[in-house]
């Protein structure tokens, strides 16, 4: 299992209750050394503040979330997804985060074209990578579950992001979330191939039954993943990051004391990651 | 596009309002020339009699839904599964079916075990498979969507089903149905190595939002699904058979009147497959 000291909180998991100031507060107070902070978030209170607060709490920054959503119904939409995806760059730089995590956008709306949305992100991550190089931020692709396939990410397994990887080469890596690619066939063979490759390792379980697409992700330990295998796998690929608990779940831990999730989750990170 | 001739009707996507006997009744009132029927309303108007009705309807038997559901927690468990799928094997013979259709298990109760999941599925259809050969039987294996790897399949793509029709032999094929494998990178080239292996094509579509995990599906022409590419797909591999429709809708299609649902699925097969 894993140590304590290895957590990451995504704050997405306490995001309701909590703005970006009183998370990190959260984060000490519970001896959470590390974060990945929403860019909405990090807004709310301003970027440079947001910089200063986690750097005097000593947190890691193990990822930003999020860039991507590359693909627009036309030129001037995927226009200003670049320059988006530019200042995303800049503020995981100003963060100092490990990487910044790439939700690559879905169909454009009215389109049934998913080759032509990949042909997009392609090469929207092509165009941001540049910017990323001379910024020194690398980006995570984080191939989403196939049920996200139209409207979040078309890129939906860790081959399909690692395809990409050896498109466009140095800078561009991945993020594994369990939640997303659990159920691949090929999961621990395309874990083996990413190797150093992978940028962030993002953890939650799944619920069965799930009773919402995007906002019954479960706690470590209470679903039917395999967790402490895909992470064997991710360490022996060379992983070396934290392991970050991302969890969206409006019905159960969106609506508890955040406290008392932050100690769950330093809990189970123990017991069930 | 499709023909009206190509139309079946999986007995699904009418289920609510009427029983298999008022669904033969309106087929032949609406001129659909297949059936694709469910093995608990066969049994609610009997076997016999169902071979019977359809005989007399003129109605071409795509496939019968379904056996499968292999893994178990326990041996007892796993021979109560064997046993019914040499059952669902005679009924799909007496039935004239082109197939039986699999859906072939998750996880056993408590297990976080895929891959010894998997293993169960397929020693379970590697024993169902020799009373299909000796009864004349096809087995089609339809990977589900990875949503449903936990709860009813761990057979997720169409490439993890062509493995087990390699490994398994003759007599085993595949039930392509675009729901589950749109989204799929890989679908074009897996369904091409398919070929002939292609037993069965269903057709319906994914909604955005898709509001439940089981019974949101869409009707042809209402989704994201770009069908009339995949159908161009399978019949490129050989495929030679109908065009299934299936639809699980709870909020929808099962409210409204079925001679409606008919209707309109005589001119969704036209227009948008």
């Amino acid at each position: 299992m894993a140590t304590v000291e290895t957590l990451s909180l995504n704050t997405a998991t306490v995001r309701v209750k909590w703005d970006l100031r009183q998370i990190i507060e959260g984060c000490q107070r519970h001896a959470i050394r590390g974060i990945s902070p929403w860019r909405d978030q990090v807004a709310a209170i301003g970027l440079d503040e947001t910089a200063r607060l986690i750097r005097a709490a000593g947190l890691t920054v193990t990822g930003l979330c999020r860039g991507g959503m590359f693909p627009a119904a036309d030129a001037e939409g995927r226009r200003a997804a670049l320059e988006d995806n530019r200042r995303a760059v800049d503020e995981a730089a100003t963060l100092g985060a490990a990487c910044l995590v790439l939700v690559v956008g879905g169909l454009p709306p009215g389109s049934k074209d998913i080759a032509g949305a990949r042909a997009q992100v392609r090469d929207g991550i092509a165009a941001t990578l540049d910017h990323a190089r001379r910024q020194g931020v690398k980006l995570a692709i984080e191939p989403l579950h196939p049920m996200y396939a139209a409207d979040r990410a078309c890129v939906n397994t860790l081959g399909q992001a690692l395809d990409l990887c050896d498109e466009l080469g140095e800078g561009l890596g991945v993020a594994v979330d369990v939640y997303h690619v659990w159920w691949d066939p090929e999961i621990e063979r395309q874990i083996a191939r990413a190797g150093r490759r992978i940028l962030a390792f993002h953890v939650c379980d799944w619920l069965v039954p799930t009773k919402d697409l995007l906002l019954d992700r479960g706690m470590m330990g209470d679903g039917v993943i395999d967790i402490p295998r895909l992470r064997a796998a991710v360490e022996a690929a060379g992983y070396l990051g934290m392991n970050e608990v991302e969890i969206f779940s409006a019905e159960t831990w969106w609506k508890r004391d955040p406290d008392e999730v932050l100690r769950l989750c330093r809990k189970r990170v123990v017991t069930s990651v």
